[in-house]
């Protein structure tokens, strides 16, 4: 059993989507890469969600990664609000979809519990624990240590689901086969 | 002036996503093709986002539309649903925006004030006169009713803004610029 990958954690949103990049070697986690994409919120929706299904793709091109977690945002807002957050949410399960990446999904509890060890965990502890964690990222933004969060988080789940397998069978990932 | 063009509307979902090609010369709508795109409610949600997205832009390159316009579904709806919504519309608006297609979004209101001439129509009344301007569309489900009648709404818009452009400036359509 190989446990060496390279992961690929989204926070999506609109106006901002953080995205964070890892590799895991056993019990290590190594920080690759990570950033903010910014749409203009003077441009029109279909032609901000271009710019942002373009970066991601580049993004996955150019780093690779085997897997991809995107964060499942919890919705308390208007319907536009959350309308808007699903097109954002929708181009980031597509883009490393059909790059032929599994795609996991993982709730902001199970985010904060797997970094913080709670779920009920600050902002700022999940972002001081992230930068424990992976002290060579950059973190311009909160957006981009909540997506290198998704991607310990995912890294957490799937080295438990790969020890699993190893004796049965599991499914922890509910991503999309490969493609293209 | 011209004004001969062909059109693509699209009324997105997540299980069912209706798309109506028609031409527009003059005043004379023609229907060229309609149809559902399914998705296989099993599947996880980012290969159903993969099978909608290949099925628009296999659509896209097959009918060569110039135009695009998506309804802007009303939402009134839990906020989980919202979003499986929200992701729909985003992979409408991504698809022919890529494809260098202006992306208009029209509400259900101006959709059914430009097919039956009032913004209380129920669906069998649209459906009806979609029926009768395009007598030879096939409307599988009403999906395909609900896209081909967004696509003589954009017709009729576009028309009068083709007119007020002629004489100073106007602007409808809230697309996205070519590229690809």
């Amino acid at each position: 059993m190989t446990s060496r990958a390279r992961l690929i954690g989204i926070d999506p949103g609109l106006r901002f989507t953080g995205w964070g990049v890892i590799d895991v070697d056993g019990n290590r986690l190594i920080h690759v890469a990570d950033g903010v994409i910014a749409t203009d919120s003077s441009e029109p929706v279909p032609a901000r969600l271009c710019a942002l299904y373009d970066a991601l793709t580049a993004l996955l091109q150019t780093h690779k990664p085997n897997e991809a977690a995107v964060e499942e945002t919890y919705v308390n807002r208007n319907g536009s609000s959350t309308l808007k957050l699903g097109y954002a949410r929708g181009v980031a399960l597509l883009a490393p979809a059909l790059e032929g990446l599994t795609v996991a999904e993982y709730g902001a509890m199970s985010v904060k519990r797997s970094v913080v060890g709670t779920g009920a965990a600050t902002k700022e502890q999940v972002e001081m624990m992230v930068r424990r964690l992976l002290p060579t990222a950059s973190i311009s933004r909160n957006d981009a240590s909540d997506a290198l969060a998704v991607a310990i988080c995912h890294a957490h789940h799937r080295a438990s689901t790969l020890r699993v397998e190893a004796g049965s069978r599991s499914a922890v990932a509910r991503g999309a086969g490969a493609r293209r």
